[in-house]
C-alpha cells in the first residue's frame, strides 16, 4: 500500500498558485480576490473561513471576510450578496455553509453570480458539470480529481464505487469519473444508504471513493487486491491520548488494507488539504475569465 | 416477460392533460401554449416537430412553429430567442436539434429562459436536477421514471445498470434512479464505450436502461432471470419486407430474451411514445407556474 500524500500535493499546487500571483504582479495585472460570507457563530463554521482566509494570504491573494449575525433575514442577506455580486474587485466568494434554519440555503446559493461561484454549488455550474461543460469544479471532487491525476492512477474503463450521493461529493465525483475526459472514463457505480451488499460492490472496484462517514468501516476483505481507496470521510471519534480529546478518523481502516490497497489516502492529510487549494485554484481562474 | 406498453401509457397521460387544459378552460385560466423553433429543412427534425405539434393539438394546447433557414447565423438565432423568451402568451418552447453546424448549441440552448425551458436542457434545469431540485426534466428519462412508475417496477435497492452516458438519456436517468426518491435508490452503475465486460455488468443487474445503438445487442444470456429492459435504442434496419424498405430496431433482442426476461420496453411502442406526452406535461407545469 501507498500513501497518497495529500498535503505534500496541496503544497505543490499552492506553490503553482502562487507563481501564477507573482507572474501577474509581474504583469501589472490584477490580484485575485476571494470573499466569504459567514452567518453566526458556528465554530467549527469560524474555523473552516479563517483557513480560507488563511491561505489566501499564503498565496498572495486579497481576502475579505463578511460576518453576519445569526439572526440575519433571508432577505437582508440576499441583499449582502448582491452587493458582493457587483464590488468589481471581488473575483470569487463563498458562502460558508451550514446556513441557519431560517434561511433557505438553496435560494441563497442561486442568488450567487455564477461567474463568482467559486465553489461551483450554483446550479448553473453544477449543471454545466454535468454536462461536461467547463465551469467551477465543486472543491472536494475537483481535488480528488487532482489527487487521482497527480498520482497517475489510471481510471479509464476501470470499476469505480463512489460510497455516498451528497451533493457536495459523491454525486459530482461519480459524474465527473465516468465523463470521457483523461481522468474519467471509468465505469462508475453510486453507492448509498439504499444499497445492498455493499461489500461485494467494494470487493468488485479498482477504485473505491469513500463518503460514507463511519470511521474504519472498510476493511482488508471488503476490498480487491491492488485497488485505490480515496477516503473522504471524517469522522471524530473520543480519543484520551490527545490533547484534544478527539482524533479526526476515517472511512478506512488503513491498519486493516494495507497488506491488499494500492494506493490510499490518509485521513488526515489526504483529501481534507486539497479543498482549499482548490478553492484557490476555481477563485484565480475566476480572476483570468475577468482579465 | 411482459411488455410495457409505452403507446397506452402514453395516452393515458395525454389523456390527463387533455383533462387538466378542459379544467382550466373551465376556470377561464390561460390555454398552455408550445412554440417550436426549427432550423433548416433536416427531414427527420421536420417530422419530430410535426409529431411536437399534432400532439399540442390532440389536447388542445396552442403552438406556434418558428422556422428559419438553414444559414441563420448565431447572433440572429438568438435574437428570435430572446423575442419567444419575452412572448408572454408562450409557456415553454423547444429548440430542435441537431442545429446546423455553424450555430454552437450549448450557446443556443443557454440563451432559452430556464422558466420556459420545457426540454430541460438549460443548464440551470440540469443542474438542479442533479441536485435533486423539482425542476422540468428531459422528456426520455422523465418518460422512462412515467413507465417504471406506472409499472410498478421495484427500484429501491436494486443494481440498475445504464448503458450510455449521453446529455438526454443516459447521464440524467442515472442521475434520477440513484436520489433518494419514491421511483428512485436504485444502485446505479453507467457504462459506456470504454467499459470492460458489458456482459458480466448485466447479468448482475436488476433493471437495464439500454441507450447504446446497436441493434439487438442486448441477448437473453446476457439479463438476469426476471430482470426489466427499458429499450431506448433506436436504429433504422434495411428491410426489404417493408414499404417504407427499413424498420425500426431497439438495443434488445426480444426473442432471445423474452423467456428470462421480467418487463421489457418493446421498440417501437415503449419509451418513444412517452417523450412527446412528457414534453407536454412539462408545458402544462410550465403554464401552471406562470398562473
Amino acid at each position: 500500500m501507498k500513501l497518497i500524500d495529500g498535503k505534500k500535493i496541496s503544497e505543490q499546487l499552492l506553490g503553482e498558485i502562487k507563481l501564477s500571483v507573482e507572474n501577474r504582479l509581474k504583469n501589472n495585472l490584477k490580484i485575485p480576490h476571494l470573499a466569504a460570507i459567514l452567518v453566526g457563530d458556528d465554530g467549527a463554521s469560524k474555523t473552516y473561513v479563517n483557513s480560507k482566509i488563511k491561505a489566501c494570504k499564503s498565496v498572495g491573494f486579497k481576502s475579505s471576510l463578511y460576518s453576519y449575525k445569526v439572526s440575519i433575514s433571508e432577505i437582508e442577506l440576499i441583499s449582502q450578496i448582491k452587493k458582493v455580486n457587483e464590488d468589481k474587485d471581488i473575483d470569487g466568494f463563498i458562502v460558508q455553509l451550514p446556513l441557519p434554519g431560517h434561511i433557505d440555503q438553496d435560494k441563497i446559493l442561486n442568488e450567487v453570480d455564477p461567474y463568482k461561484d467559486v465553489d461551483g454549488f450554483h446550479p448553473n455550474n453544477y449543471g454545466k458539470m454535468t454536462l461536461g461543460v467547463d465551469t467551477f469544479l465543486p472543491a472536494t471532487p475537483a481535488g480528488i480529481i487532482e489527487l487521482i491525476k497527480r498520482t497517475k492512477i489510471k481510471t479509464e474503463g476501470k470499476k469505480c464505487l463512489v460510497i455516498g450521493r451528497s451533493q457536495i461529493v459523491g454525486r459530482p465525483i461519480s459524474i465527473l469519473l465516468s465523463q470521457n475526459k483523461t481522468f474519467g472514463n471509468s465505469t462508475v457505480t453510486v453507492a448509498h444508504s439504499r444499497s445492498v451488499d455493499l461489500k461485494k460492490l467494494c470487493l468488485e472496484s479498482d477504485i473505491i471513493i469513500s463518503a460514507i462517514g463511519i470511521p474504519e468501516f472498510i476493511k482488508g476483505d471488503m476490498i480487491k487486491e491492488g485497488s485505490s481507496i480515496i477516503d473522504v470521510g471524517i469522522t471524530r471519534v473520543k480519543d484520551h491520548t490527545s490533547s484534544k480529546g478527539y482524533k479526526i478518523v476515517g472511512d478506512v481502516d488503513l491498519k486493516s488494507v494495507s497488506s491488499k490497497a494500492g494506493f490510499v489516502t490518509p485521513v488526515p492529510g489526504g483529501v481534507g488539504p486539497m479543498t482549499i487549494s482548490m478553492l484557490l485554484k476555481n477563485t484565480l481562474r475566476a480572476c483570468e475569465i475577468a482579465d
